[in-house]
């Protein structure tokens, strides 16, 4: 558990909130009341009051909400062990649902300039204002490049924003998603419509439980595609990064069929990275390929995907053959929700920009990738 | 003046830091003894007793320090209008250097994890882990667009990165540099040997003034490239962001010659880089490119650069045809000084993705540049 605000080890324990009322229907956690919401112009004054300190004035703060402003006032931090010396913050405008499911905290604020916030145990999942670049490319490199998907499954993802881009592709006719945490789901439906969007498509089935379990009981070859929007390897995700969950995706596809994975920053995580990439070649007997975006409020400005693919018809991830502008023109006529909003970050020349990797990165990865780089 | 320490307003004045002895010579700002240095677990005891206000406990900071880890303990965070809402922070080990020239604050720590850290006027200018990305970046997406080039200038630059990437290319006569700042001249070469190492080149001719001014004494179609490598549009570098700059540096371009600037962050500064290439498109009669790179320490993670040639030879900035890998293995023949050095970002394939650009940025500059995209 690393919630953590910046300054001090301030840890968000639900037992110090006051338990509120909830608004709202399956929630379990705390929906911050209308009326309870602190806006920033409070937060600033009762930080202002203490930033007197030095002058031997240390006012009593009333609330734990105030506790919080008097370290970092009216700001959200995102320190981890995983990016260990540096940390990114937004501004809070609005703490809107505080919460802690079965696995893990769930915090939704309003920041002042990237819209809604979802935080998991202390780490930014999505805002409203960069979620596109992440749900888009995760999404549409892995389905574009394979001709005709039929059947995907997206493991994790509970925000419903993998859903949304998967549902532009018409050729789809099951979308099943397997989700742990029921309350990123809700609170998703809750506060974030534009991205949870994408379970009111009628081909979504939503499963909420363990990832690798669900997989054990699909039945080998069934998925064209299988989508891993998981959170880092802490807490929850750890499953997902290891080689038996590999093993249960690739047993699950068929032959040809595509698994593109959420697979950390290649200026962070590279010998993470270079573990998955491992595993990966040894699960995966089609081609093995690492990808990723620009992604500006995930540690180091970036995000990395794992694309691979099972034995079978040879899958070209660098180049794709199922367009997404294609899709979209289709997706149009047929009139499918979210054939009415535009694609945000993905086009076909970002997903080919997209496996082109740093030279250090090369160092490390170029001689595991098939096939080759160059 | 944006110094700020998130948390509250703190002005860095240098009035308030007592004078210390210059350890060096040509440094008027104030080097940080070794026996003066605080160790982070200084900042942290002081912060510690600090974080204690809550207890009505406010013990008064003897120094200047001290009153600042009372604030963020240890942590150095990037606040600025230009990117309102958001900070990066770098946990700070040791300030090794306080100055303030003619131009701007010029500060060096030692971070925990990123390496040493310039910053000038509150804005890291470069880490010694992710500079790489940077410097490689905005050298050689000119340079290698262009056969044989012989004479260029770096605008800026003064850390002398670009000029150890320029230093790679051999056949190259004549390196001229115009930084205004002579500080950050000499801060570079005390405490950023790897990054300065670019002015132990013989190629290299230093001036120390104004660029614009410099620029209008160059007779006209002088250089093969200029490399404009400023800091943002707020400060000294305010000039190099507007039509004149970009009238004189087009004037002391050959024809075909190329430019490369740099421009800002897509997710952040979307009007300025429209206002910047619309003057690049009366400026430039050649081509005029938008390209980035990915770049951890930069706000939102990524950096870009405008790449323009004037009326003259095509150039085709997305396909280089002067690849880096035959530049480096001529100059390791010759042992120039940076050769020894391997690239660790730049390479050709990462060349060419840095000019595709994400769907709302084509949206917003598509129907600018030239060539067309597609």
């Amino acid at each position: 558990m690393w919630w953590e605000w910046l300054g001090v080890g301030w840890v968000m324990a639900e037992l110090e909130v006051p338990a509120k009322r909830a608004r709202n229907d399956g929630l379990d956690g705390d929906v911050v009341d209308e009326e309870e919401l602190v806006p920033a112009s409070d937060v600033t004054n009762a930080a202002s009051l203490i930033s007197h300190e030095n002058d031997g004035v240390a006012p009593a703060p009333s609330t734990a909400r105030a506790n919080l402003s008097s370290i970092m006032p009216g700001w959200f931090s995102e320190v981890s062990p995983m990016w260990p010396g540096e940390a990114h913050s937004l501004k809070v405008e609005k703490f809107l649902f505080e919460g802690k499911s079965d696995f893990q905290d769930v915090v939704v604020f309003e920041s002042a300039t990237y819209g809604r916030v979802l935080v998991l145990d202390g780490v930014i999942q999505l805002t409203q204002r960069d979620e596109c670049a992440y749900q888009e490319m995760i999404t549409h490199l892995p389905l574009c490049s394979i001709a005709n998907p039929k059947k995907v499954l997206v493991i994790g993802g509970g925000d419903g924003g993998v859903l949304r881009e998967v549902s532009r592709h018409i050729s789809i006719e099951q979308i099943d998603i397997c989700e742990i945490d029921k309350m990123v789901v809700d609170v998703a439906k809750e506060f974030f419509p534009d991205v949870s969007i994408g379970f009111d498509d009628p081909r979504v089935n939503l499963h909420i439980g363990d990832g690798v379990a669900f997989l054990r009981d699909v039945p080998e070859g069934t998925y064209d595609a299988i989508i891993v929007d998981s959170s880092d390897p802490v807490g929850p995700a750890q499953a997902l990064f290891e080689r038996p969950f590999y093993q249960a995706v690739a047993r699950a596809l068929r032959p040809g069929g595509v698994v593109c994975t959420q697979a950390e920053s290649l200026w962070l995580h590279m010998p993470t990275i270079k573990e998955i990439v491992t595993v990966c070649r040894h699960t995966f007997k089609g081609s093995v390929n690492y990808a990723w975006t620009s992604m500006p409020t995930y540690p180091s400005g970036c995000i990395g995907f794992m694309l691979c693919s099972t034995e079978g018809p040879p899958v070209d991830f660098r180049h794709p053959i199922n367009p997404i502008s294609q899709q979209q023109q289709l997706a149009g006529e047929q009139e499918k929700p979210s054939s009415r909003l535009p694609l945000k970050y993905y086009n076909s020349t970002v997903h080919t920009a997209a496996f082109s990797l740093p030279q250090f990165a090369m160092d490390n990865l170029e001689s595991m990738l098939t096939p080759p780089l160059s």
